[in-house]
């Protein structure tokens, strides 16, 4: 079972990364970009079978481990098979 | 118009990141998690109107800046809005 999450900061919180994204972009003559985010995408291969069980452990992941809850978001998508 | 990219890794290609945040999770006490692979989110909100060519500037932007094409694969979602 595939549990793919992408954490993004939240709305609010400076997003460094992302601005030197958007000034590089422009650079290279990219025009009309209003803004730029960057968040982490992180996929986990799980030997859960049931896809209630293998979100309830993903999300413990996500506050241990994977996300900082105070300035991030996550988001979870469970994939059976 | 909003433009969301997935960057990651090629298959074959080592990930030290994925690998690192895998030992971290078993050292936490997760188990059975066979497998972590790291990549980038990227969110762009651009002024284009037309979705089309929305996607091949995004793509441009992939090929010059956001992505490796070495060793890197990337998926674009364009969202209208």
């Amino acid at each position: 079972m595939k549990a793919r999450v992408h954490v993004t900061l939240k709305t609010g919180v400076l997003d460094p990364q992302g601005k030197a994204i958007q000034h590089a972009l422009a650079g290279l003559g990219f025009a009309g970009i209003e803004a730029v985010r960057q968040g982490k995408f992180i996929e986990i291969e799980l030997r859960d079978s049931d896809p209630g069980e293998a979100r309830r452990r993903v999300e413990a992941m996500c506050k241990d481990l994977l996300a900082n809850p105070v300035i991030e978001n996550y988001a979870i998508d469970i994939e059976a098979g």
